[in-house]
């Protein structure tokens, strides 16, 4: 697979790392697509969508529901976690859902198969973007939607303004771009996508947020925080080779702790938002 | 009045500074208020609406389209600023909109008068944003709405990374600080509203965007910028004092038009969004 020239998924697939991604939703994280999906939905039932790096695949099924006599294939480079992402849409009801390993450079569907082509956080991890969102557009079919949605990593505010969180902030980010990703892939979404050989004006770009400022966002995103820097194979690389010590990383687990326990506590973070449309 | 204790409006209302401030409306600056106006409205058509701090007021006429049985009342502390608003108002042919000079401060408002009072990029130029809060919660009814929409001025994202116009916005942001306003609006916003009183159970938090990612939306923010640093009070200021050299500034000058000009060239500014609804 050509895949394996480029740069891994530095997250990985352990489920304690995943927890927090499960939060996500249609709603919460793809709000830019849905009506465009109903739209297209309203005008054929039968709507071909494929969701690329679906991960354990909770926006996979959220957008399954709008196209209920539509078909919807999830893809991810992990077997382990598209079990769980079955597992879950079981869970769910949904039933119009198959799986296929795939890497989104080399995805393994004829020319102009989907109506809509949907990738959510995948691009910022890849050291290739804009060969992934190629790839994408060719597996649209003309007249139908590529939609992106990928977090700018360096846009993240938090309050309060904790020393622990912005040393967590910053170490994150430098793990992240110091495994080929990007930090910035928010702001450069736009540049990508005329990149690949999108026109100007079949692109509508915007920027969604998501806001964690309720007992009931904090606490998944904590708890998803603390399990990455416990157990996480990124922080215990960092552990191993020094760049964090033993006591920054109690520190920073105390700081998400008590930060999700904090009434007037937020944290907001920005995504770059593309709907390409096919021409 | 109260507000002579307090720090100025350090962008001022010369009419070459609010050009680009009339590129709001109520769908692009006022989204998170949209639905709750559009249900008060249907059940009560004779809603009354307070916008304060309403500048040249085309929010504000943006809104009352939302309410034409209702009545707004929009003030501010210039009275040059509200009769350009009221020219506007009149150029969109809406009505129901008075006008009024008054501090934030001090509204000169029995309590409980509106069953809706909305603030867009008003507390963010304050040293007392919390006094203001508590002060639009006065002159709210009980069971209706305080609406507020501030930039966290430190969560600007530039693509292209033009270091010309990186430097605009550290100095930008130091301008505003020093003048005693804040570089954090937006992820204070939530511990200002619980700090003028209210519950969280009664606050909706949200983070919203501004995507100046096509011509039509880059070039009224561009030409303002560059108006502004020719001849604004602020970068006048700035150098005088020397704090900037007049190079510099023909170099942001130039990089504005050019990033007007640029085909992937995208701004985005984040807001903290507060729906409080008064017990």
């Amino acid at each position: 697979m050509a895949s394996t020239q480029h740069n891994s998924y530095s997250i990985g697939h352990a489920l304690p790392q995943v927890q927090h991604h499960e939060w996500r939703t249609a709603e919460n994280s793809a709000a830019h697509l849905i009506p465009h999906l109903e739209t297209s939905a309203s005008q054929n039932p039968h709507l071909k969508l494929l969701d690329v790096g679906a991960g354990s695949g909770t926006i996979t099924a959220s957008l399954a529901k709008y196209m209920p006599e539509g078909q919807v294939t999830a893809t991810d480079i992990s077997d382990d976690i598209l079990q769980r992402a079955q597992f879950h849409a079981a869970k769910e009801g949904v039933k119009n859902i198959s799986y296929q390993r795939a890497s989104v450079y080399e995805l393994p569907f004829a020319e102009s198969s989907f109506d809509v082509t949907h990738a959510h956080q995948v691009l910022t991890h890849l050291d290739a973007p804009v060969d992934a969102i190629r790839e994408m557009l060719r597996v649209t079919k003309p007249g139908g939607i590529v939609s992106l949605r990928e977090a700018d990593l360096r846009m993240w505010c938090f309050w309060p303004e904790v020393p622990a969180l912005q040393r967590f902030h910053e170490l994150n980010l430098e793990q992240h771009i110091s495994n080929g990703a990007s930090g910035t892939a928010g702001r450069e979404l736009l540049s990508w996508v005329l990149k690949a050989g999108a026109k100007r004006e079949n692109v509508e770009m915007s920027f969604g947020t998501w806001c964690f400022g309720s007992d009931r966002d904090r606490k998944p995103w904590s708890d998803s925080m603390v399990e990455r820097l416990q157990s996480g194979p990124v922080w215990g690389k960092a552990l191993e080779n020094g760049t964090v010590k033993r006591e920054e990383v109690e520190e920073m687990v105390d700081a998400w702790k008590t930060w999700a326990a904090t009434e007037d506590a937020v944290l907001g973070i920005v995504n770059g938002e593309a709907i390409i449309r096919k021409a």
